[in-house]
């Protein structure tokens, strides 16, 4: 059935199905092609569109250019009780990533502590995808990297040698849907602005400047411009270090020599991340921490509003509620990228589950 | 000597002693009081104003009402290998924190990574002074803490329920300054906001609201106003997971049960913590590590600059230069706070050195 331009969902198991077929047929080993298609449809269901199904005809062709190693040996070369250096071995990030964030709570399970960098790993989706792994264990997860690609200036400078680097931290709650904040360190990200150029909108004051420091709102001249980062000078620190401890530390790419993975789809990207993870029970027994938790997180979303506020929200609520609408009505996609989809399917002679 | 309106600037060694012996001369032990002493002037030597020898009469104002335990256990309630949680025993935050930070390198040296947090502490200054404890040790150092004061809503709301809980990282280089980023969540701290209103200024647009989200550039309606955090919502969201971390985690004050300590000057602050210390050779050799944060810090210093602009700063460069400065030349003080100093002095029965 041809696309009539309406936007239609889409069961996530189906996407995930989908997601897993196109990624073996490129190559990938079928466990590893399951881990990115969980990874990457769990994007979606949080609501982070743009880091999930979306992404896959990007990832393929990425494969085929040659920028990924699909026989991957994913490992520790550096490790003691709680922390680890893991070589991604240029595999897809997901299952860098995954491999990764497990090592740590296999770690933190024990040792009560664990903090584990990442080499030679490649873009792996929504951060809040893994600081949320260690949740399930009554565990706190932190995660930081280096975006793959630079759109800001250091404070004061007009060369893009800084991406949005990301920050996401996830805290168990009781009742309440549990905190899971996932930000980049500039106020927009650059796929924001490639979105209102599609839509011929203007940027607010505060995305971007020119090179003379002068605000741009014309997404169309984005080329010319820096992304700004939170708070000025402080997001700008907060950039910088989060590129200290997810690149430098691991011998991972940070500053000019960081690949724009969608316009050098051959390269090897060599991203680094940093993750941690901890026990809560190192500090309170699990089940009093999470009801006090609980507790405060009321407080936050019950204090008074704002006249013309409907609600307060908790960091990580929204993608919560996102995640059970979208597992019960499905997980909408516009049209065109259905139709990408669907002919990626008939290149890869993999069955058209979208039709 | 009478103060002549001009300001003067005194040895760091001689301000740090007249605060030894006043806090001495309140009723601490020796050795506690040096502590203070150290922290405090370590603040003055960064530039840090308003954290160093400016705040030991309100010091001394919460010791004489009761509000501070002079002869407090500091000692952890729960510990493992790489965790400890520290009952501060409502002593002075610097002698809490010292202790908190001294224990996370001691655990970090041994076991590669310690994660401290604090309970019945109080405010213990410049967040940058701890943070930077584990750089002598070849160490990162990361440092969150809950404000003693809520000047900030809920995104969305207009209750004063959040402070500008800051949060502190320290890396170290090579013949570089190390990296020392200290940022409060917020755009202005409420201390630039009282600054505004003595000097008669009005306040940039984007530091305050007033509660009905417009904005508040009037510093002496502050008291109607809400600070507003960096990025939004994004701020607000790290600001939230701040309070969790150093105060939730450790059974301390966050949300409404935070103490304004300014207005009440009596009450337990129960102020929280969270401290990290890691070794940087669990990733790499230190000394490469140092070599290749040398070579990042020149690329982003060295990096093309917009017209007009001298010189592009890395966190905690202004800082560590002026520390050289002050350790050279002095610290200034202004006319008023001397003359409040030899007051107190006068007070205490002890040497003025301030004449």
């Amino acid at each position: 059935m041809a696309s009539d331009g309406t936007i239609r969902s889409f069961p996530a198991k189906r996407l995930e199905a989908f997601i897993g077929s196109a990624l073996k047929a490129m190559g990938l080993p079928e466990a590893d092609a399951a881990i990115c298609a969980a990874r990457m449809t769990e994007s979606d269901l949080r609501g982070v569109d743009t880091h999930g199904i979306f992404r896959l005809p990007h990832y393929c062709q990425r494969i085929r250019a040659g920028g990924l190693n699909l026989r991957p040996n994913v490992h520790p070369v550096r490790e003691n009780a709680v922390t680890a250096l893991v070589d991604g071995d240029n595999a897809m990030g997901h299952v860098v990533l995954t491999y990764a964030m497990q090592l740590a709570i296999r770690k933190a399970s024990e040792a009560g502590l664990a903090w584990v960098g990442t080499v030679n790993g490649n873009h792996a989706g929504c951060a809040a995808v893994y600081s949320t792994m260690p949740l399930a264990h009554d565990m706190i997860g932190m995660y930081m990297t280096v975006a793959n690609g630079n759109h800001m200036a250091p404070w004061g400078g007009v060369e893009l040698i800084l991406g949005t680097n990301p920050i996401s931290f996830a805290i168990p709650a009781g009742e309440e849907p549990p905190i899971a904040l996932d930000i980049a360190t500039t106020v927009s990200s650059y796929g924001k602005v490639k979105l209102a150029a599609q839509k011929g909108e203007a940027m607010p004051v505060g995305w971007m400047v020119d090179r003379k420091g002068q605000p741009l709102t014309d997404p169309k001249r984005s080329g010319e411009g820096l992304l700004l980062p939170i708070g000025g000078y402080k997001g700008y620190g907060l950039n910088v270090v989060i590129g200290m401890l997810a690149g430098v530390l691991n011998g991972a790419a940070f500053g000019r020599n960081v690949v724009d993975f969608t316009k050098d789809v051959a390269a090897k990207n060599n991203s680094g991340h940093m993750i941690l993870a901890m026990r809560v029970d190192n500090f309170q027994p699990a089940a009093s921490f999470k009801s006090e938790m609980d507790r405060v997180i009321r407080e936050i979303r019950d204090s008074k509003r704002m006249d013309g506020v409907d609600r307060i929200w908790l960091p990580g609520e929204m993608e919560f509620h996102k995640t059970r609408e979208r597992l019960e009505r499905g997980i909408p996609l516009n049209p065109a990228l259905v139709e990408q989809l669907r002919q990626l399917a008939k290149d890869l002679n993999i069955p058209d589950r979208l039709e």
